[in-house]
């Protein structure tokens, strides 16, 4: 009644080895040199391919209502998208309105999120600060599991916090021992740009990254990274796109501060000429902050963190919409809706420009796609190839090439921004809970199999720089 | 009819050397070798002393509305103080409410400077921003001659600016090519942590540096420095205290950004163990942002910055209030009316401590002091002794020894927080616009003799980061 | 005929679980949640309890023959006395003199090691340069397996290089992919101050460190950096004990350049005022680089490299003097022979003061010691509790309480540098290839069980700064 | 008997008036709004144009037998062409051979200085330590006046010297005030890089900056500057080129360390495209270090330091070598004598990329090319047009436009690096001594009008590192 995988080579984040893996009960139950299958067990056969714990997604929005519309995978069909990129676990973020109870938001989101494929938790966002939100966080943390918030400090008019709900939210959340995830971005500078910008008449996509530049990112991740150090909070940057916001990090981390910092593929991949395409083309890259420039340090500025540790993980922000969606926003950049697909790509991604190019070892990419997020999280029975953990799994060839694109990636998304990325390193198969759910071609999936994974805090406040 | 200063030794900000300089009509007409007097001269014997130009003060507030009260010294009495210190002109803030005309204010305080005794003129605070305030600023500038503003990024629901109106003078005020001095503590975080010092039960004046940690005024400098960076606006760090902020200004100026930083003696020479005194007496320290814990490395990164050049000036802010005015705050640090005298200290404490220790020249303390305040605000007749300017001059006598005390000052001050500071320089003689106005023991003023001084703007944009 | 640890939880460097390990043939075989005994099998009984991979000790002189004497422990004692410290491998030096063959000194440093009682491997200083030395490294690295090389930029006149030999090092390593260690301080500079003090009547052992400021040792941490950097070298900087160091080797990985650094337990937990003792006491500690004043920052950049990634590993420099060869350097403070004893209380150091503070994770603490020696130095089957590795291995009990003295250590050491220390933790029993070899009170080893490690070289050049 | 110059705009470090100037006897008598003049005075009328205290040459080489050549400017051929680009007063390097007495070397290079047509002064450089060179050090200062030295880290084999050497020097420098200027590149990386590329078959001019990278500039920048703290050395370093040696000059400056930095116009102007030219073309461009690639940094960092002082001077390294002499490298870059001319063109490219740019103001000009020379060097009647001063002067035509060439130079090189660049402003007439030496055409000079200048050394130790 087992399943053995046999032959593969395990990759964690701090070792390799070649191994035979049994699974019973959803979970890893023995790893031997050689595990003889018992009656009943099935096997697999993983030699020459790598086995590599699922990857987490710390960083997904499905079916997210967003700009006046809803993003396009559900969460079973980002769900299954993820599987078939190599991803058995996400973290939603769950976005109650201003003035919504957070815990109102979080019913909504678990009545979303149980037709899910893989196991899923959440981020709660606080969107505005009132009587009761440090007594919901509290509730949140302790009944419900949920050990992460985020803020946004862009959005300006929708959800965005100014500094005083952003220093309640770092106070509670070091109280609690919760991580604060944050959308650095000073979102008045924003406002302001984009009403100039439109008034100038510049409202092609292209615009967006004009309209967020690096600078502002990089204020704000310094004010968030003050905002934590007040209370000892622990915050972790989201989605990190540029030089300026990476020095903010290293120096809060070099002076002693416990904080984390994210990047996705398309900041590291690509640069701002994607904006200008043909037939509204560039829309589909508009996502915040928004994808920069080159040959200007940014580029080199995310690499040298993937390399050195500064960065602590790589999301996706797996956010699609619609070529019908982002027309929304013709004439009006400003109303396009942000986001595209990534959580299929993500795996792939990172072997092949990381791995594959010899600016990462394959531990380090286990490290950044799977363990950390486990960790930092608080996943505790994910993240590793290792005896007592959640039996998600990824059979990974590394030698397989071949291309990314819209017509072949599961997710409903009908763009891809890595359309015709040329690709090393496949998913062979792909086990949730001790069960191949993907064999490298066909997705046997069960809407609805994914669980919630209550979670415990333990980021609590050792560094308050305010002694009360 | 003229005025003679015979046998002085000359200190500019570049150059030091012996001449006699001949004053005549309000300017310095010839400065020589050896100068003969014409019939009717009169002269002065400088003859072992230094003739400093007139010191600038940046910084003051004379008789401001604040806090409920109204600061000390009036225009006359403030500006008498500062000619017994070697000062002989200062740069005051004219402070509208918010929503109040900046016109209709900058009438008020033209009302209430008119009793000057030195020439002066004004930083123009923007407090809240409407459809009217680009214009006025426009008007301010080019019609008025005050060629840089002010803005608050403390005092919430006070006279703090959020980031959009922050934004919106920086934007501007590039435009118009002035100078935006910036009072930098992240306001909100202030709030929130008087609050929570109240509530915990700490009211006194020890409790007022606590709630306004260093780390608030390192954001928020370094949030200052990049909205000026978007659209190539000129900062100027008013009252920089602490390493953080030094920091932040350190790094712009290094990476090109055109912006200056401006201290004042209390943070380079007193720390936070003066809070701790008898009889409410920690009262007289208090200011915003607060004097900062010795042995942790702010005074460190001040001096630095003092001999180095990265800061450009000191100012004093000069704003004191009665030991009865402090008293509004007993039981409560928040309501303690915040500024302190100092402008009749400055230059002899500069002297003091900078010169007679070797930490800096004396040629670097005139820049300091008195031809950088010229330099970056545009009062391009002063700043200098040489031919063609104002003869705002100082006999300094640099061998003399004193002790510093609210009994011996010329502020309306009762106390002064350095008092029985022993010092070392003695102003001998203080000439105003050609005329001797201080002897070293006796004022000399006439009420109203100061000049309001129109300034032109030149600080237009160069490095705006958006283009658009 | 295998043996079962059962029911600890292991700790590896990326995860952290409850499981059984079975031992067989000196490799782990299986992990699993629970293993049977087969018949013949062992069991230990190590609930309650730690599992950890055998640490890894990157930096030790055994038996080395220096300034006239020779420490005090062999490779028989040295290497017992790690493993009572749960040190189950080491790294030691083979110092060829100046001008000496490299293969000839390997013989003679694997002589010496073939009665250690761990496995072993070396690290090939180069103390001079000739016409032989780059054919020599490449037979060292290519038929040997030492992949690892030393400078020393100390010690002038003895075993230092110059900038010709340190280039010609790096650059030969750089083509065969070996690692450089480095001992980095400006020895010229170390040199002139010796001459110095003791011209001025300095003697004694306090005015070791003075003649070793930090700034030598950042000087040349800079330049050892520099000099990897031109042709692609991957350098490693040994026993840091400074922030000038720490901050050029963090400057060098934000920079993206491939390299490590180690400290060691004495320079993060003892000061300079051990250097004050009677009956030359002091002479204990003499070693070099010295343990560094306090309160000025070097031990907290330390520790922050400790927690924020910037340092690699913990290293010991395990070199013990006996007092009575301290004592050659009576009168004469560069006489006394550099070294201390520290291979035995490195992991409880560590635990009880990184671990039990809450300042670093037990991952974290294996990732230092073990994991991170292993990965760096090519120790393909160390570092890990995993299926295939080598059976090194230690339970660890986290409670036991204790205290640190030369009394009970089981090096030949007849004085410790942390005698008297309070300790959190205990090694409850040292497992060397499958075999008990400490009971957590007793050493059953054998006289020359351990073996030689051959290596691969696998850092070869892939960021030349010189294009040729 | 007396001259005055009437009508232009005096143009000090810290000032700028209109005045008219009198000159008597070689100094500067008065200045004054309208000065008359006395009988047998002549006038010059400066009206429309600027008045700028002579230029200060801090670096240059005349007559220096180097590389088996002379450099083809004997001093007063030299002082000459400096006096056409509005140089009055140059600082040339007195270098002995290694062992040979500095007193003797002097003696010969005061010979060669005999015919200046400009006062001159020397650095006198030390290349190898003796037991008499601290003494001779001592009399040099003390008896000569000479209060700056010179060391090589470049140059290994002939004038380089030594780690052991530097210490030395940096030490009795610091014992007698005096500064040490340093040529600051690591002369055994590019000893060896040399070799190599010679051994690669890579011999033309374009490969002399791939021998030199940046690196090894910067390493050796930090080196000196931390020799400097050792015992308190106030260093200076010479003709910087890039981003790693301002950076260590940065991070020195922040960190307060008393010490300057020198670019030159070639540094901030030409990029390594120079070295690609037909006919030997580029070895005209062939000095150390070398001319920058572009692009990667280097000139934003040297142009930074010029905005935000950072840089403290800029000289020209004048040192030309006539074409055939060049050609001793052909076949062998590492012969090409190194060096070219620049005294001529300072002002004019200070004045056409810096102030018509708007990147500086003409007072930060002066501060560069004159103020700062002087002050830091000691010659106190120079680098301001004020009383008492020396009377050298430049009369300056801001707006008129120009072409530089070889063909219109006074330098006796028979190239510019510089050739045909157009620039804004021109040297109107320049007055040395107080006599028209240049009217804009023609020079006037008097062979061996110069003087030599003693100075007294200030630079006396504040900061040593090492307590002894």
């Amino acid at each position: 009644m087992g399943l053995i995988i046999k032959g593969g080579e395990v990759v964690n984040a701090s070792e390799q080895f070649m191994a035979d893996v049994r699974i019973e009960g959803g979970s890893i139950t023995a790893i031997g040199a050689t595990l003889d299958p018992a009656s009943g067990d099935e096997t697999i056969d993983a030699s020459g391919k790598l086995l590599l714990p699922g990857f987490i997604d710390p960083h997904v929005h499905m079916e997210l209502p967003f700009m006046g519309t809803v993003s396009a995978d559900d969460f079973e069909s980002g769900t299954a998208s993820g599987i078939a990129g190599g991803t058995t676990c996400i973290i939603d973020f769950c976005i109650p309105a201003p003035g919504e109870s957070l815990l109102a938001a979080l019913e909504t989101w678990k009545g979303r999120a149980a037709k899910a494929v893989t196991d899923y938790t959440f981020h709660m966002a606080i969107t505005s600060w009132g009587p009761n939100t440090a007594a919901e966080m509290q509730q949140v943390v302790e009944k419900h599991g949920i050990t992460s918030f985020k803020v946004f400090m862009a959005y300006k008019g929708a959800i965005m916090v100014d500094d005083g709900a952003l220093y309640s939210v770092m106070k509670e959340a070091a109280k609690l021992g919760a991580v604060v995830t944050v959308h650095a971005e000073n979102g008045d500078a924003v406002y302001h740009l984009q009403r100039e910008l439109l008034a100038a008449g510049c409202t092609g996509p292209e615009y967006h990254p004009v309209s967020r530049p690096s600078a502002v990112e990089g204020e704000a991740t310094e004010r968030a990274l003050m905002m934590a150090r007040l209370h000892g909070a622990t915050p972790y940057i989201v989605h990190m796109t540029c030089k300026e916001s990476m020095h903010a990090l290293e120096r809060a981390k070099l002076a002693g501060q416990p904080c984390y910092g994210e990047t996705c593929p398309q900041y590291l991949l690509l640069d701002d000429t994607v904006f200008i395409k043909p037939d509204f083309g560039g829309s589909a890259f508009v996502m915040s902050p928004p994808i920069r420039p080159g040959h200007v340090g940014h580029h080199d500025a995310l690499w040298a963190g993937i390399t050195n540790g500064m960065l602590d993980s790589v999301g996706t922000d797996h956010c699609p919409f619609l070529h019908e969606q982002k027309k929304m926003g013709v004439g009006d950049f400003t109303k396009i809706p942000n986001g595209a697909a990534g959580i299929e790509d993500r795996l792939v991604l990172m072997h092949t420009h990381g791995v594959a190019t010899g600016r990462i070892s394959l531990q380090r990419m286990v490290e950044l796609g799977s363990a950390n997020p486990a960790r930092i999280f608080g996943l505790t029975k994910k993240g590793s190839v290792a005896v007592g953990m959640d039996a998600d799994l990824v059979v990974f060839d590394a030698k397989a090439k071949g291309t990314l694109s819209a017509k072949t990636h599961h997710s409903r998304a009908d763009r891809s921004i890595f359309e015709g990325h040329a690709i090393t390193g496949r998913i062979a198969s792909t086990i949730v809970a001790g069960r191949v759910v993907y064999d490298g071609s066909k997705l046997m999936t069960t809407r609805g199999s994914g669980r919630f994974i209550a979670r415990k805090a333990t980021h609590h406040a050792h560094h308050a720089e305010v002694k009360l």
